[in-house]
């Protein structure tokens, strides 16, 4: 059988919410989907069987962390990212830009490319677009990213726009950089901040080089949630229906609920697992502290609900205490849990665009969230 | 059914060596056993079932932590130490006695208890000997061990008999208090540090008080192994053959291949996980470093022998990169593998003495440690 070309299905919308699936060489991704951060070769606290169980049909690698430690040259050599962490579903990894710009000391941008200095150990590192692309390649990556230039908000006008510019040379430069890879794609990303004129230019701009997909960057950086989806409002309708659109970075499951609704179709956050390292459960019932006192003797599970051993087998008495103590359990419980229910959110809200009932679905999901935890014993 | 008595009965012997069964009320212990610690409520970086599928019929508990925190009252309504943590199997908890030497501020001892500063949040407790078994029970603890006085080596003569004394005179409290329960069992402690008559005095007072196991205490403590095996070669031939021998807080892989061939039935350590979060692996091959830079580019496994998948599923390589980067599967995966190879380690030794071949197993296990790993690639 020939490798399935890379593409998307759109089986089903309902208002601006998009019920589809994103094919790749190395199997299907539902969509909405959200995809758990296998940050340095590992989600962490989990294994892989537990995130696949979860229903995640796709996982995420960051460029940034994987070229430092333990370096693109040496997980070629070894398998590729896939056959060096066991994971033969697709992957998905970011440019390195955003970290560049988060992690590394003396960050030096030209047109060129980004020079900066590893968190690691302290050395140098250039990355062009071209080199991006060659990274990710060696890693095995199913689905690429652009190289882009990442600002902090706030920044003046010129700052962001110059820095929208380039990224769309540099996503003309992966383009080339990348060629066509079968089973493969590589995504560019909208840029623009929170200036609308500067989303709508690069929207339109990425819309003509026509990728196979289309990322939203840039968001979730610390803005009010409405200028998120303000954003949303006017890049999604600029984008083909016909390609996926990931928004990069996000987020709350509200945010995820939100998102889906402007016409998002994948998503990708460190938020489930270190939420679940630092004691914070997501449930259908809104969020739930783990450290507070008023589970020290709640022999009840998080959620009995939900089909996980994680949110249904241990008591939150045992997930205070594990917490509580510092034990590893108690991070490897919640970081499950919180997997699972982002993984189970997102099926239900795949369920309820086929049933064209996604409205009503966000205000019964948002109101349980607004009612809040079960009432302490 | 009516619930098994608690009892210990031997099936062969080798040498020294001894292959039995020790029944409780939850269960049976298939001896030589290396039973995996549980601190606070949790193996370290383990589901449950990883400790179970890797073979362990019984896990410890520690009082001392679990008395702090959660606490032995809490415990007790949720469902005592089994229903907390979600083990049916029989649970083997220690006295406390040595973590309050080790673990505590203000320890001031007396013939009534001994009292001590909580670690965790300073607060004073008092346990006495009848506290002490107290708290086991409220644990739910199906092995219990009599308050001791543990004084650190090197110390004089006359510390050294005093705690051993007043270590008989609690064991004698402890089993009055204990009384008789069915399935359970109160082990006394043979103490006396590296002096063999007080060793042989402690040994020979336990066993007038008949009771129905005994654990070889203050050993492992820093002093060389020729010492340790020199007390067991002076206490066991003491102890009856009838009644199972525990020594506790051992070891490494070979303190437990000769302690075994002088009688020693049970251990306990918490070496196999502790040693894994610090990315030192035990096998067949001796102790393999995983930090080591040998290993960050070998696709080979730990050892494709062994039936865990932690040891045979995931790369060195991998292993090393998760080491060396401080991730949580790092720790998890290797205190898996560790914990793993300690049970099939024990039951290679209980079956090379039903077959009688014990001095050669131990010879050939000796000389494979001594021999080390596979060549670097």
């Amino acid at each position: 059988m020939a490798m399935a070309e890379f593409g998307f299905t759109l089986h089903a919308t309902d208002g601006g919410a998009r019920r589809g699936t994103v094919t790749t060489g190395r199997g299907d991704i539902a969509t909405p989907a959200f995809m758990p951060v296998g940050t340095a070769g590992t989600v962490k606290g989990l294994y892989l069987d537990q995130v696949k169980g979860a229903g995640a049909d796709i996982i995420l690698g960051n460029t940034y962390h994987l070229m430092l430690r333990p370096g693109a040259e040496r997980i070629d050599r070894l398998g590729g990212l896939h056959g060096f962490i066991g994971w033969d579903g697709p992957i998905l990894t970011d440019s390195g830009g955003f970290q560049v710009m988060s992690l590394s000391a003396l960050r030096q941008m030209s047109e060129k490319g980004v020079t900066f200095k590893s968190h690691v150990d302290g050395a140098i590192h250039e990355m062009s677009p071209e080199r991006s692309i060659e990274i990710q390649g060696l890693l095995g990556s199913d689905i690429q990213m652009q190289l882009d230039e990442c600002v902090a908000l706030p920044t003046d006008a010129e700052t962001m726009k110059a820095a929208m510019e380039l990224s769309l040379r540099w996503a003309e430069r992966c383009r080339v950089a990348f060629g066509e890879q079968p089973g493969k794609a590589m995504f560019g990303i909208v840029q623009g901040g929170d200036d609308e004129k500067l989303r709508v230019q690069s929207a339109e701009a990425l819309k003509a080089m026509d990728l196979k997909g289309y990322s939203i960057g840039g968001l979730a950086v610390g803005e009010p949630q409405e200028v998120m989806l303000a954003m949303l409002d006017v890049v999604c309708p600029i984008l083909p229906a016909h390609k996926p659109r990931y928004l990069m970075g996000v987020g709350t499951p509200q945010d995820l609920l939100r998102s889906v609704a402007r016409g998002v179709d994948m998503f990708d956050c460190v938020m489930p697992t270190r939420s679940g390292r630092h004691g914070l459960a997501f449930t259908r019932r809104g969020r739930v502290n783990l450290k507070n006192a008023r589970h020290a003797e709640d022999h009840r599970p998080l959620d009995d609900e939900m089909n996980c051993p994680a949110s249904r087998t241990y008591s939150r008495a045992y997930l205070h205490h594990l917490i509580r103590s510092g034990e590893m359990l108690g991070m490897m419980l919640l970081s499950w849990h919180n997997t699972y229910y982002y993984q189970w959110l997102m099926a239900e809200m795949r369920r309820a665009i086929e049933q064209r009932r996604f409205a009503d679905f966000s205000a019964e999901t948002e109101a349980m969230w607004e009612a809040g935890d079960i009432a302490a014993l």
